[in-house]
């Protein structure tokens, strides 16, 4: 995955981080379900995510709080209550950031 | 790595998202020595990372946006100064962002 292209700050940042019980059945299908989701979701600006055997985390960006928040209800409703959060995480904490200034290198 | 144990928002993140070139010589090095560092910073509440093959990411949890510039100014110091950026970032972006609310699963 490539880094986001995102505006000038403010915006909001939905910062996912998860562990994975092993049990990922599903999993990779309804990542890919969510992110086309939010790919066609007003206030979407762009996403960042990476993994490995002990963490992942995904940072989604949105023009506001109130676009996470629909946007979670969407998902949930969608997904988390079909399949039930503990079927893949074993953890998982969403902060909800509001990005105040960001530099970068070549980005 | 594992989920970073943060207090009630609101607090800050500085959100880092990179890609490399390949050359990672002292890279893994450079990383423990800023993670050390800021683990001893006053005013630094935890972190989480995740990475692979494509994007890089490094979510550091602080008490205000002062800390970051500090410790910013800090670790710059000692290792971007003396490696130069080049040398194993191709790019990067860091995002500082105000924690407003979170909520999580097990953690």
């Amino acid at each position: 995955m490539a880094q986001a292209n995102t505006p000038q700050p403010p915006y909001y940042a939905a910062i996912f981080s998860s562990t994975h019980t092993g049990a990922h059945e599903g999993y990779a299908e309804d990542t890919e379900t969510i992110l086309e989701l939010a790919k066609e979701h007003p206030g979407f600006l762009g996403i960042e995510a990476a993994g490995d055997d002990g963490l992942s985390i995904a940072v989604s960006y949105w023009d506001s709080d109130e676009t996470i928040r629909a946007f979670k209800e969407l998902a949930e409703h969608l997904i988390i209550q079909k399949r039930g959060r503990e079927s893949y995480y074993k953890s998982y904490k969403m902060r909800v950031a509001r990005v105040e200034r960001d530099y970068g290198f070549n980005v």
